[in-house]
């Protein structure tokens, strides 16, 4: 596995229901994940882009959160609709989605 | 959660014992996350460093692995009594750990 251009963390953080931090899996991020690796398969591009889910990133609230390496850029509240713009924009683009980045007071 | 300065990701990738590709969980990954956690309590570092757990990142026969952003530096083969040595000399340091870099042909 070459080092990748671009490193794509989505969280996978599940909690038991009622938990008051609630938590991405809550939130649709397995949905999310799914689209990213079905997006990468797609476009064969896997000496520029790795895509890996983590766990708790912080922001739980306003999840699913998709945080991109080396930037640093955080992306909350996405959903699968949003892959595609993420993957082509940011990740073979290299211009960040700002509509879907997190507010700069929570990251 | 403020934005880190240095987000070290721990692979925690379980499989079943005697599947092909190994696993960091089976190489004791779970005992370098846990002390990941326990110096990062220890040293109250919150503003500059975040500990999370992660998928696969790849070269599982060398694990554990432990990736840092935003540099992207892979250490192969971390064992529990590394870990004062990344968070002292790299993460507060600013000094990759040379010694414990993957090499480089692997990342």
């Amino acid at each position: 596995m070459p080092r990748p251009q671009k490193h794509v963390f989505v969280c996978a953080t599940q909690r038991p229901p009622g938990h008051p931090r609630g938590s991405c899996a809550q939130k649709g991020c397995a949905e999310v994940s799914d689209e990213f690796m079905f997006q990468y398969q797609q476009r064969q591009c896997f000496d520029k882009v790795m895509v890996t889910t983590c766990g708790c990133i912080g922001p739980c609230g306003q999840g699913p959160n998709v945080l991109v390496y080396p930037e640093g850029v955080l992306y909350s509240g996405v959903s699968k609709d949003d892959v595609a713009a993420i993957f082509d924009e940011h990740l073979l683009g290299d211009q960040p989605v700002e509509r879907l980045r997190a507010p700069a007071d929570m990251w």
